[in-house]
């Protein structure tokens, strides 16, 4: 069953007329939940999670119609993954609710306070950014994740799923929502957009005023479509072409483990390693490569490494900046660290790059001159991930430079006032 | 002398490619700035404001060049005071160059760090932005002090001021980069467009990648071009419509100190007072009023103002939303907190509001509920500037809610980045 074929699209007229309408509704229900309590705020999520559990079954139903319009519609295999339920995926987005509900709130914390000769005393609170808009595709847990993240750190949030999910999203979201209302917080507080009209995309990127801060979750083509067309300011979440440098003193036991995993453990995720940098001096690099061939991996090299293996094909020109999110990794030979910190200027988008050494001079090097959002030494880049870094569920890993940086939870979701306490003071 | 008359304008590809150019060599300075030891950069602006008093002489007969002009091209008295440099104001920049140079520098601070269970360590460590496109009118000050504030946090700056100080701002470029040089630090760690054509100005705000953020420091006309062009990130300066709120329980002879300082201290700095909220309760409305006029100011009141004086006029409604930047002011009755906060919602810029009250309570209700950048008790908002905070100098007041608010200075000038240390783990 395809919702949409129910009712006929609406005009771009519409569609600015419908946002604006979820918007000023949205920051009824903002302004309300920025002075909530956080308590009042988490039990709103765990009667979200209650309801969405007490609806699985309604919710797998709906589940299923979309992935029956998927298969009909040829989604590929890793989308329709994406797209599925099961009782056991279910369980974890309530769970994952329930985790945000007992994550410590930074709303509303002093961030710092100093008291000036005249006597003022300035600090700094962070409050909610205000109303926040999610556009995403497929995965029909970010409509729970989004929301209780926004929800806790005292944010409306507006989700804009991906036509794929419509009955999934839709299903979760009237749980979500009834879960709130029972918590007596407003329903409006996370609003699902009703209708799958691109047009209503269009509109929720150009509504300044309205929403404060529009947050892109999924591929290439949907993130360059906002950032290209929002005049709302947007946190984005761009490729992770990720580097993993193998070090003269790497330890060739770890450096082979970290390689595979951080290459082959999933390779459909934003921290997945697209490339891997092997110091000429290392004494192990045909290690490295058997590892990564013998895990199933499909290895492009560099002259100097193609020369290594027979199943090293040559990488061309564009493997060094592609994001294969699949079993294929591109080996470069490098002259040490500085040919390391010269590859990865280069090529590296910045998300998360690696390396793999036992000399601590080396590793503080590459930790402070390489200039992308998570730098890791001895660990694989697979941890990119806000749980992994004790944040609770994340929105995103944002790749940008401003406002937050790397995975951002809670405390990404906040902005902060300036509050000015006196006794009468004029400013000479 | 118009130094615009003296070469053709360049064509709008030239400016791209000119933009391009000195983006290109920027970040070749941002890198090494980044890696720069503090004491290094301090010593840089240290002989930065001495080459600034050397060449006093000589930036003084540049400005007065353009103060010539200024008068001939009928500048108004407000602008050709913006504009107008004597040995009081050079001294005052170059102090203000050595402040900052004294500031404790945030770039390179760890901000948090946590140790997860499986031992790896995660921290998060604050970093420079990377190049700072600042797009300013006037004032040549702002030359020095963003400038300063840029480099002290690690960033280059790309410097593009209003024709009408083309020669001022030049002067005090070349003496800046001049001591920079001194202190062997890159000369383009502090670049001047070349060019007053304002395709360099869409060029720079299109130059994503090249530069990470732009900050407009300007009037309305300028900023609101800003916003709408730039596809690189903006940290946007808008009006200032603040609210002096006197509450019923507000000390008299504070009010109306407060108000008249709050109003009539400088009437053309952002933080000045627009509107005044009386609240119904309060017993001496016309001490205010009386106060107000007194020091020069018109007052211009809702119908229940004007019926208290003859020296009110009758506000029309836009006057609820005016910055006026001059000796004017609207003054409304309200009732009570309630009152005073649902108007501040309606008409505030969220740039500064403050309370007069003696009643701590509905104080901390106003400072908790106003939704501005800066919510001031007993103080006046003539305040709202980096240095009464104890940041150094500023680069700006930031009225949005991302990445920083409120004044703006180095913190604002960085993001941060993740580092993680590990042992070798790999991800289950």
């Amino acid at each position: 069953m395809n919702a949409e074929a129910l009712t006929p699209p609406p005009m771009p007229g519409d569609a600015a007329a419908l946002i604006a309408d979820m918007g000023a509704q949205a920051r009824i229900a903002a302004k309300r939940l920025a002075q909530t309590p956080t308590a009042d705020k988490a039990a709103g999520l765990v009667a979200a999670a209650a309801a969405i559990r007490a609806r699985a079954s309604e919710i797998l139903a709906a589940n299923a119609d979309d992935m029956a319009a998927g298969r009909t519609n040829g989604l590929s295999g890793a989308m329709l993954d994406r797209l599925r339920l099961d009782e056991g995926r279910l369980a974890a987005i309530a769970d994952a609710i329930d985790a945000v509900a007992a994550l410590p709130n930074p709303a509303g914390t002093e961030i710092d306070r100093v008291t000036r000769p005249n006597g003022l005393m300035m600090s700094r609170v962070r409050v909610p950014l205000g109303v926040i808009g999610i556009i995403y595709e497929s995965r029909p847990n970010v409509t729970a994740d989004a929301a209780a993240l926004g929800l806790m750190s005292g944010n409306a949030v507006i989700l804009r799923g991906g036509s794929e999910a419509v009955n999934s999203n839709r299903a979760i979201h009237a749980a979500f929502a009834a879960g709130l209302v029972e918590a007596r917080l407003p329903a409006d507080a996370v609003q699902l957009v009703p209708t799958q009209d691109r047009a209503a995309v269009g509109a929720m990127l150009r509504a300044q005023g309205l929403i404060d801060i529009i947050i892109p979750r999924g591929g290439k083509g949907l993130v360059a479509r906002v950032q290209d067309e929002a005049r709302v300011p947007v946190l984005a979440h761009l490729d992770g072409v990720n580097h993993l440098y193998i070090d003269a003193d790497a330890d060739p036991a770890k450096a082979a483990e970290l390689a595979v995993n951080a290459k082959m453990r999933r390779t459909g995720v934003c921290g997945a390693t697209e490339t891997i940098l092997i110091d000429r001096a290392y004494p192990a690099p045909l290690g490295i490569i058997d590892a990564l061939v013998a895990a199933g991996c499909e290895v492009r090299g560099d002259g100097a490494i193609a020369t290594l293996s027979p199943h090293v094909e040559a990488a061309s020109t564009g493997d060094w900046d592609t994001e294969y999110l699949d079993a294929i990794v591109s080996i470069a030979m490098v002259d040490g660290l500085k040919g390391a910190l010269a590859h990865i200027d280069a090529h590296s988008s910045r998300h998360t790059d690696a390396i793999v050494t036992e000399d601590i001079s080396a590793a503080e090097r590459f930790l402070s001159e390489v200039d992308s959002a998570i730098v890791m030494h001895n660990a694989s880049t697979q941890f990119a991930d806000g749980g992994e870094f004790g944040l609770g569920a994340e929105i995103g890993i944002a790749t940008g430079r401003l406002h937050a940086r790397g995975p951002v939870a809670l405390e990404g979701l906040t902005t902060y006032k300036w509050l000015v306490r006196g006794s009468g003071q004029t400013r000479p």
